[in-house]
């Protein structure tokens, strides 16, 4: 049986497995320190499209495409697809994905929105309402400039406290029964809240989006009565360094010292002093790409058996940037565990 | 149980109870034909605030308020927010509902999110992993205009098959278990695709959304053995008088002939004549505020028995349509239930 868990988790009564995944990335992403484990790397940025927003499209288009091929699964196997990204009204997803035919539920949560993705799909699949779904998010750098900051064509500086929007995307086939090359399974999740410390530099994204990394890490230990030695790895979004560094303060301040335990998408993704993206790599697409490529690898080799994977959001548009609000953000964390784990899940 | 029904449905083992909503909205929709039963109706639009997107995010937090009250619930009973407006990365909800400091799954499907809120919410509790969730959306006429059209200063002229966004915000709590109050039941939905005919005039996004409409409705009944006449009503989102002579050609041609049952939303909360709003309502809020206000009163009379609710959204945004892409639609169904239909559903 699922179980509601604390205040704002759940366990899984049985494990959803994901039976496969795909990433998709861009040139820079592919010269970096996990170049070699991505599914797919693009010659070019472009994607063979003439605007960056059908770039990206393409991008969830090809990953999808990947995953459902290595799942060996077709378009009509799925009972709906749970996708997003960070342009306006997710336009990279309502073109991306269309021509799978394929139900879509469409999500919203920022950089958070591969954890929620992944979340309501082990709800639908737990749940019994499906046998399989498709998580996809995305994101790409020059859409991602173009959405919130200048122009590319200006050549604005960025100070070292910003990230580099990961252009990439990260698809996952879930599956209620376990199947031939399955990669590792979800057993629980906590849902996260806004959490507005009242920055308001949207050049320090990892600065907005810890408290809510914390927030999210510490209602889990509560919810679920674990502490971090109960986790191999401890895996934020993209924070980068400068979130990083805020985050392991915040908690220790509660009690809790993940600075073992903790890594962080954006920091594995990059090697920032070589590839000048100074605190680290971010976008919807970050974590979707290292969930895919690296982290799913590591649980598969049984190097981690169990970790505690929580994308970041920050929730800032040109329209609030503009009128001087802050930048609130959101975490949502997934339980995601080897399938050497499974007897034991099982007998838990 | 719950079941994966057809290709695109599911079906709730045990029903779903909608404990209480609230509904608040704007000036003009207190002034057309259903305003007497809206909760609260502003004194002006702007809800005390100095932006449109604030007054907004005030719609949404009031929404909450009142139906968490009527509900008799505090924001620590509710696991999560299922939540969603049209703006530019879903700002309203971002800034109106982080007060609660209630989980938040951000969901963003355009003018259908008040159906997907209630589909995944519905998951959320039928599933086992909620006791109790609140679905809101909203929509604010200025807020939209400045989002996706024209300046309100520059007093465009607007053509007949236009819509006008509804300022208005809706919230539902769910739960799993009829409490004292309750309002209705859920006991089924049919997630929609992406639908894309190639229109491409956002001044008629009733024509835009009608073949989504269309395709999900027939799917529903394909899903699930039914036809129209198994419902009292159905309901779409925002098609305006225009968009419902397309669904209802467009289902003629497969055979199925819904003129008798079909309404909509957009065509119930406003007089079009009299109220200069051409086509009819549209918005996030258009199908929540209908929903809580009058749709569920019908239910609750006893007027209506079951219904089919299916809002309706378009989803495009400024860039896409400056880069001259199309208007795809996509629709959510949802069955929705009298209470009075309860013991005979769960003898079925």
């Amino acid at each position: 049986m699922n179980q509601s868990v604390g205040q704002s988790s759940f366990r899984h009564g049985k494990p959803v497995y994901i039976l496969n995944s795909a990433s998709v990335v861009g040139t820079k992403e592919g010269e970096g320190p996990l170049g070699e484990l991505f599914d797919m790397v693009g010659d070019n940025d472009r994607f063979g499209c003439d605007t960056w927003e059908d770039a990206e499209s393409t991008l969830q288009k090809e990953a999808v495409y990947l995953a459902l091929e290595k799942a060996g699964k077709k378009p009509g196997d799925i009972k709906c697809i749970l996708a997003g990204d960070l342009l306006g009204q997710s336009m990279a997803t309502s073109f991306g994905i269309s021509v799978y035919e394929i139900p879509l539920l469409g999500l919203y949560g920022a950089c958070s929105t591969s954890g929620e993705s992944l979340l309501i799909g082990s709800m639908a699949v737990a749940g019994g309402f499906a046998e399989s779904v498709v998580c996809v998010t995305s994101s790409h750098f020059a859409s991602a400039e173009k959405e919130f900051r200048f122009p590319l064509e200006y050549g604005n500086q960025r100070p070292l406290s910003a990230t580099w929007t990961v252009t990439g995307s990260g698809a996952f086939v879930l599956g209620a029964e376990r199947e031939n090359g399955s990669r590792a399974m979800i057993t629980g999740a906590t849902i996260g809240r806004v959490v507005d410390y009242g920055l308001k530099d949207s050049f320090n994204m990892g600065g907005c989006m810890a408290p809510a990394a914390a927030d999210t890490i510490r209602q889990h230990f509560e919810d679920f009565g674990t502490g971090p030695s109960d986790y191999d790895k401890i895996i934020t979004g993209d924070l980068g360094t400068v979130g990083q560094t805020v985050l392991i303060d915040l908690l220790r301040e509660q009690g809790y010292d993940i600075s073992k335990q903790h890594t962080d998408c954006g920091i594995e993704i990059f090697d920032a002093g070589s590839q000048d993206t100074h605190a680290g790599g971010s976008g919807c697409g970050c974590a979707a790409v290292t969930l895919s490529a690296y982290i799913l690898k590591q649980l598969e080799e049984g190097v981690w058996k169990r970790v505690l994977f929580a994308p970041t959001g920050a929730l800032l548009s040109k329209t609030s940037f503009n009128e001087g609000k802050s930048v609130p953000g959101i975490s949502h964390a997934l339980v995601i565990e080897s399938l050497q784990n499974e007897s034991s899940y099982l007998q838990r």
